[in-house]
Parts: structure tokens; sequence; C-alpha cells
């Protein structure tokens, strides 16, 4: 492989490497990711996205959304594994393919391995359409004879509710007493019930109407500066404490360590995430020259 | 600001954003210093190095350096503030000046703000005099009563040695039924008695003659990959564990967690650290957008 073109972005401190394959020729194997992301040995993200043409994709189940989608997000994540979806990530791609004018329109389709992603810009904001959710809460609490509780030291269990995003999610709510940044998140919370395949855990204290604080715990990673379905599940798990019931085009700001969210329950049991896309650097990298390095 | 050509590079995991400033014009505040490092939202770097003719420096002790090292390494630590020198970040701004045939012998020296370094080419390996070091030992020792101990939690103290490279050093050594990788570094280590500025602490277990394992806790950082001037201080300390004193030319290989590094003590109470330097990627970045980026 020779000079391989990159761009750096980040929404929220989520941050990424783009990798232009406007092609579709390149060969991204997991040893070549993990080198990408690496932070001091390689460029370092938390991700890496090749930004192919959805045509030229190479499973039928992306192929099939080029009818709508011009460009597919190919994600990877930082140890080298594929990825289905990544709500910051999409919104980088998008002012990425803005930016070098391969999307020209407002309004665009983003193709993903969880199906066609509706992208929109609004001022410094996109804003992208996460699709459907649900409160799985009723089921996961028949079985374990009761509600949702978070367990972390030093602190009585936080009563939580579950919310299904395509990933699972646990919202905790905090008492008032408790600000959300004194919490210690260096070891994983203890969910009980959890689904079976783990979840993520975000920590939420009400700010004041539709304003909240937010902390999230991420599934096999830890804590980190942002989650985008996270955002909208702690959105959606407190409109529901709050109100009994979540109203459509009612907007919630999320406030999270990488900045700030805004999350939109939309009609049909859908929700938006909007945030910033931030475009940091462009370069060049020799991946034959990182696999080689002495280290 | 426009737009900002920049390389990324590191030696044994400590990493460095360059930037050319070949006519010396560049205006580089703490905070584009602390932007340029941070790892998410910026492009993310242990230090960032200006590179500047040394006759343009802005310091007289600096400029009084070019009539022997035409190029400085302006040295700013992640945080913002300026630092004297770095021992792996001279390794990589020597490979960056010959890359660009800005020095084109296999020897050369870099101005500092702790003197001239001299640097040198050995195949992969960059080598550079890090000047003389010296035992403190003694005059701490007659202060506090005994020789140096280190404390971490879940062990008994560890005897150590003092090491002065400029900057200071306690390096301990670890009975060999103790593996270093099983030490929680994730607090700073006691030591006692410590200079009156502190301390970088190294940890060190024999491999066999003349090579270490070394993990190193860094005054006011913490755990990092490596540290030039802690792979010097560990060898020297070892040295002296080993044979009562420091033999002039008998080189040590030190493992530390980010790669490998050779430290050779030189005549005249010298030392020479030697070890990979790789440039990773080159590319520009628009520090203004930076700036006013949503966050």
């Amino acid at each position: 492989m020779t000079d391989l073109a990159f761009t750096k972005g980040h929404g929220t401190e989520n941050d990424f490497v783009l990798l232009p394959d406007l092609h579709g020729v390149m060969e991204l194997g997991p040893e070549d990711v993990r080198l990408l992301a690496e932070r001091r040995a390689g460029i370092g993200a938390d991700g890496v996205i090749r930004v192919v043409p959805t045509a030229l994709a190479s499973e039928p189940d992306v192929v099939a959304q080029s009818m709508v989608a011009a460009w597919f997000m190919d994600y990877r994540n930082a140890d080298g594994s594929i990825s289905q979806m990544c709500g910051n990530g999409v919104r980088v791609i998008a002012a990425y393919l803005r930016r070098e004018g391969l999307e020209v329109g407002e309004e665009f389709a983003i193709a993903t391995r969880s199906g066609v992603k509706q992208v929109r810009f609004e001022g410094d904001l996109v804003a992208v359409d996460m699709g459907p959710w649900a409160f799985p809460q009723e089921a996961l609490a028949r079985e374990a004879g009761h509600d949702a509780l978070v367990h972390i030291d030093g602190h009585e269990p936080f009563s939580a509710v579950s919310v299904d995003l395509g990933n699972p999610h646990t919202v905790a709510a905090l008492p008032p007493a408790i600000d959300v940044a004194t919490l210690d998140l260096t070891r994983a919370p203890l969910v009980n019930p959890a689904p079976s395949a783990g979840t993520n855990v975000e920590f939420v204290r009400p700010l004041g109407p539709g304003h909240i604080a937010m902390r999230v715990f991420e599934r096999g990673v830890g804590e980190t500066r942002s989650c985008g379905t996270g955002a909208c599940a702690a959105a959606l798990a407190t409109s529901l404490w709050a109100s009994g019931d979540v109203e459509p085009g009612q907007p919630w700001r999320v406030d999270v360590p990488g900045g700030q969210l805004r999350v939109t329950p939309l009609a049909g049991g859908r929700v938006e995430l909007a945030g910033p896309a931030v475009l940091v650097a462009d370069g060049t990298i020799t991946l034959t020259e990182l696999r080689d390095a002495g280290r």
C-alpha cells in the first residue's frame, strides 16, 4: 500500500480517521485499522471510517442501499472489528462528504451496515435520523421480578430504564444531590437485569426543562467522551420519567463530557440526533512504513 | 493563522506533532499547543515541536547555539507549557530534519533549551548524546538519614537510587519475584527522600547481562509508554547495583512498554540514548477552524 490520504474529525470528541476510497479498491485489514487508530504509534482515533461508493461495497445488504445512498460508511472499531453504526461517526462522514463536494444537498442519505441513515445540515449542526427506539423494560423486568437497578461503588443502587436503539442501553437516574461529574466510572457499573449481550450504561442528571447532563460507560470500552445512541437513550428515558411519555418534536439538550448534543423524538417511534461535526486535519500516511516501523 | 503543515512522529511511543517554521514567523501560543495535542479534538501528542532555524529563535541562549546547530527544537508540553528538552523528541526531530533534507550528514547538532545536543544515525536507530549525569544519592541520603525508598500499594518498600540527568529520577530495583508488568502505577509512587521539586520514578527488573525491563511514572504526568532520560537513569542505576560502578562503552538494552532503547555510558560522565524514530503521517491543519470548532 502506498500513500494513503486521511482526514481526522470528531463529533463531541468521539474521533475518527476517515479514509477516502472513491474507487472501492482499498484493502483495509484489521491490523491496518489497529495501526491507524493507535494513539501514539499511529494517528489515533476511536474508529476508522472508509468512505466508499455504496455500489462498490462488498456486502449485498449494503449494495442494495445504493439506489438511495451514494456513499457507504464502512465503520471499523479501533480494535479492527467491524461495526454496524455510529451516531457521531455518521455526522462526521456527512460533514466530510459535503466539504469534498461528494454530496451537495442540505439533506442526503448515507448507507450503513444497519441501513440507510438520513442526514440534514442545520447551520453548524448535523442532524441524523437514528431510526426506531423501544423501551424493552417490561420484558426484562418481568423476567427479573423488578425494574432495572444500576450499582456503582459508594452509592445506593440507582433505578434505571432500559432503552433499545439497535444497541442496548440502561439509563440510570441520579438523585439531585449527586453531581454526575463526581461519579467514579473507572470500573464497569453492575446492571440487573441486563440484556444477555451486556449493555451500555448512561448516568443522567436533569439540569432544567429539556436539559440533562450525561456520562456514559460503553460496553466493552469504558467511559467515553460521548455516545450518540447513549444521548438518545438518556433523553428518551428522562422524558419517560418527567412526563410518563415521550413527546415527538420536543428537543432535549444533552451535555456530555465532549460537548453538547440535541436529541429530538420524531413521529413514528424514531429519534433524531444533532450535534457538531469537526474536520480537524488532512494528511497522508504510509501504511507499509507504519507496519515496518521499529517498536 | 491559515493552513499549518504538520508531521506526526514517535520514538518508542512517546509521540509528537512537529510544525515546520522554516522562516521563524509562526505565532504558537499555549492554547494552540493544547488544541494540537488534544487526543480527540486535535491531532493528539505528548508534545509539540516547532522546527525553527536556531538563529531565528527568540531566546538569546538558544540563538547563541546557532554557530554549531542550524535547527532549534522548540519543545512544548501537551499542556502548553515550555520544556527544556526531551530525549525521545530530539531523535524524532533529527529524523524529520534528515528526511526533509534540512540536515544531510549522519551526524549533526540540534539546539535545545538545555544546550546543543549531538545526534548520530546508526541504521534505523538515532543516537543522541544526553550530556552529563550524576548520582546525587549521598547528599539526599545524608539529609534523610537513609537511602531512598519507593513505596507503592501492596508491596514492601523498594530500595532506590537517585540519578540526575538535568531532571531528577529515582530508580527502584524490583526483587526477581516481581514482574514489572504487574505493578499498579495508576497512582503516584511515594519517594523518600525525594528532591524538593519532585522526581520521576523508574521501576527496573534485570532480564540478563546488560538487559533490563523498565516502567516509568513521570512527575506531573503519570505512567508513560517511554521516557528517554528515565531509560538512561535506569541503566546507570542498574550498572551501579551490578558492579558498583558505571563502565563507559558498555551498552544496556532497556525494554519500555513502547519499545526498546539502548543506553550507553560515555567517557567523561556523559550518556548516550539510542532508539527508533518513526515519522507516521504528514498533513495540514487549520488552527483557526479548530479554535472556533463547536465543542
